[in-house]
């Protein structure tokens, strides 16, 4: 390529990196703003210093867990009832001190959001919990505009709700999936998640508050993850019914080495602790490359044989797109180029190929690796975090890389993902498309969906692009933008 | 209405009537020949005298329960294959002797079967063996045409798959889930569903052969079911959480009603046996309507309240109208009319009112009372079974009522039904059409759909349609037939 050419392609590459930067930095603040707005419990952790009849706020529930209780003065009564309190309960011209509330920090997130941000159910999940916890803190650490307190306080209302609530019969760890408003548990899944949005919640807390407790919380519960992993799952409750394969599903590696990168960040002896556990995990989730190479399947055995029947073709080409970038970043913190390139090829170009929709555009959400017809009714639908993970992994591939395929990868994914499940009348994300790309469920937040995929898509792309730009102007790095 | 304008409609309704007959009689047929084609497991329950090395097959499997062994002689060798044997495995020119297999009435059926019946998984799910040999035995039992030795032979093979292999871990009544090909235990639900189906098997298995074994194992289940609803659901094996709603799925009183009347049949003893939970049933059920009698919702307190949030307000249009026939022929038993006018009203006209997709036609699955999004993604899909459920309970309704609108309603339904649902290339209905109607996936059968739904649909429409031709000539009737 002649050295002219090269500069404009340069030049049309940094083009695109400004103007993406600008898109999803707008887009993270929006996004922000919705759950700010429409996601924090006003009611549980908000307790007069008198106390108050409402279930959650009586004395009973002082916490002993969490630091002093701070005092809060509502500015106004529409400030009052928009935390869901009837300011006649609370104050009159006669008594105006009973305005003053004790900030108690135990409160949760409303995660069942409708279009508007309306509350439509208020149980809690608790793999949502930790993920708003993680997020905030997150945010708050890392993005200097978010270094605002109401993240802090409203993160550690949520870490405290989990610290008191999350367990179903402390001292054992096992945590529930969900949560009723103030906290008694409704139900219970037989996995390793909950507790590993619980972890990620809680180590983060530690970062941004440097309370120890929060610290002493994940490593503990860390530990028993890997327990339950390695050496004995029975404590999850999981019958082992002759017929049963053992079948590892690619989740469980992931959300480990995930945990193992959280854990080790800037912590050299967890980091130590846990590098056997982070190559464990890594080799693990290599195994569910199949077929010569030419399939990520998402069960294999223990022993990485592929299994029988539908369990064993099922794929999840959202899922193996995320489980790339997160074995790109091990391969980064291992500085070791060949599986950067495998991780590149068979966890990010392949499950695009395969998993792309060539009529209607989109990933699907699932495929059959025989390209039988799933089993799952949503098979064909197009989900947000799918569309989120590709992007994130599109672009730490170009980064990574220089090759500007991947990058016009990651503009095709966030072209489709912005036109298609943004809503710029009310924020956030759709989360549920058709196979066409209509919107099927206006939801912007439920059981599964919250405030967590996007926010963290928009700022790890926010942060790559800043990156790639802040490396110079094209002309002064073209080996590393566009030169291949 | 003048007597020649009464004669005329009559006479349209005795037409309609009539071709529905032709057309859900041969179609009926069709179904039979796809499950009877694709279905029965050729390998297990199939050995040779001298044992045979394959999983299953061999000596150790003998059966103990079933009667005795049959001998076959397979009538060629494509007919050997046809049962999936190799024939170089069975005989040659020079033993043509071992050609002989011994009948092990002990196979079950495969029902994840795409579009052209190809088996695309060999797990056995026991909701769907239970139901494959209720529909095998009541249409042997019921329709001449299908009194044909296969049907009854293929049925005892289910059915002696079911007794040796449903059990978890026999004598414990617990049914799985879903079990391997050769009857291990895969999973298993914390719900009483295994344990109804297999009770329906049990009960019209003995009414076709006579075979006390098959009845003593019909009542045992259902004495237990009775416990397990009415005294004591530990052993379920349901966890009781502080934040669980104590909540009744319509489908738990559902079930038993249709157990009462399958075990009452012709028998008085266990009619009268049954009376009063036949009751409490219909009273469970009724307590499902709601709202001042504008809605039936699928899940209410077991007081009868309704439930807070996504699971107090969800509907599911297709199984209040199955409740409605159900809850019909209570009525009909009950000699109730009051009860029988209720019934139409609420569980067929309501549901059909609110759950008809005024836009693309077709009930959707699932609803919220509110009007507020799902949270399932396949809401506003179109399942067969909820249209298979709707031709039944209007041609119900009109059959006991003589209300020309349910049968306007029934044929809107079978319209909708035939032409969407129908696949008249490789036979069976699809399952699972999007909102607009489009066939989302091609599968004809899978975990939950099975040889049920629709053949039982046809055979009821078609008894139903015989009854109400069989009255007479429209003008011998006319009170009957379009008297309003």
């Amino acid at each position: 390529m002649s050295g002219v050419l090269r500069v404009r392609q340069d030049m049309e590459e940094w083009e695109i990196l400004q103007a993406w930067k600008e898109r999803v930095g707008q887009e993270l603040d929006r996004v922000m703003a919705f759950w700010m707005e429409h996601s924090h419990d006003p009611e549980h952790g908000w307790a007069a210093p008198f106390g108050h009849p409402q279930q959650g706020l009586c004395p009973s529930r002082a916490p002993t867990l969490s630091s002093q209780p701070t005092l809060r003065f509502p500015s106004s009564p529409s400030h009052l009832r928009s935390w869901g309190l009837d300011t006649g309960l609370w104050g009159s011209a006669q008594a105006p001190h009973l305005l003053f509330m004790v900030h108690v920090p135990d409160r949760g997130f409303f995660t069942c959001l409708g279009r508007d941000g309306q509350v439509y159910d208020d149980l809690k999940y608790v793999w949502l919990q930790g993920r708003q916890v993680w997020m905030y803190c997150r945010l708050y650490r890392k993005v200097k505009r978010f270094r605002r307190p109401e993240l802090l306080d409203s993160a550690k209302a949520g870490g405290d709700f989990l610290l008191r609530h999350a367990r179903v019969t402390p001292p054992e760890k096992k945590c529930a999936f969900v949560l009723t408003r103030d906290g008694r548990p409704v139900k219970v899944q037989r996995t390793i998640f909950s507790e590993c949005f619980y972890t990620m919640a809680m180590n983060e807390l530690w970062r941004v508050t440097g309370d120890v407790r929060y610290q002493s919380e994940a490593v503990e519960m860390m530990e028993q993850l890997v327990h339950w992993v390695r050496e004995d799952p029975s404590g999850l409750g999981q019958l082992r019914l002759p017929g049963a394969p053992s079948a590892e599903p690619m989740a469980v590696p992931m959300m480990l080495l995930c945990l193992v990168e959280q854990l080790g960040e800037a912590d050299a002896e967890l980091a130590a602790r846990y590098a056997e556990l982070g190559d464990w995990c890594a080799g693990r989730i290599l195994q569910h490359v199949q077929r010569d190479g030419q399939a990520v399947l998402e069960n294999v055995a223990e022993d990485g044989r592929e299994l029988a029947g539908c369990l064993g073709r099922h794929q999840n080409p959202g899922h193996a797109l995320e489980a790339g970038w997160f074995l790109l970043r091990h391969a980064i913190r291992k500085g070791d180029p060949d599986l950067r390139a495998h991780v590149i090829d068979k966890f990010m170009l392949l499950p695009f190929r395969s998993g792309w929709d060539p009529d209607h555009e989109g990933l699907f959400y699932f495929q059959d690796v025989d390209g039988l017809c799933p089993t799952q009714l949503e098979w064909a639908m197009k989900l947000w975090w799918p569309h989120s993970e590709a992007m994130i992994a599109f672009l730490m591939g170009y980064s990574e890389s220089g090759d500007p395929a991947l990058l016009r990868l990651f503009c095709q994914v966030a072209e489709y993902t912005f036109r298609q499940f943004r809503d710029p009348e009310y924020g956030e994300w759709f989360g549920y498309l058709n196979r066409e790309g209509k919107v099927a469920l206006t939801i912007k937040g439920g059981p599964f969906k919250g405030c967590f995929h996007v926010p963290r898509c928009l700022a790890m792309c926010e942060e790559m692009l800043d990156a790639l730009l802040s490396r110079g102007d094209p002309a002064d790095v073209p080996v590393r933008l566009g030169a291949e």
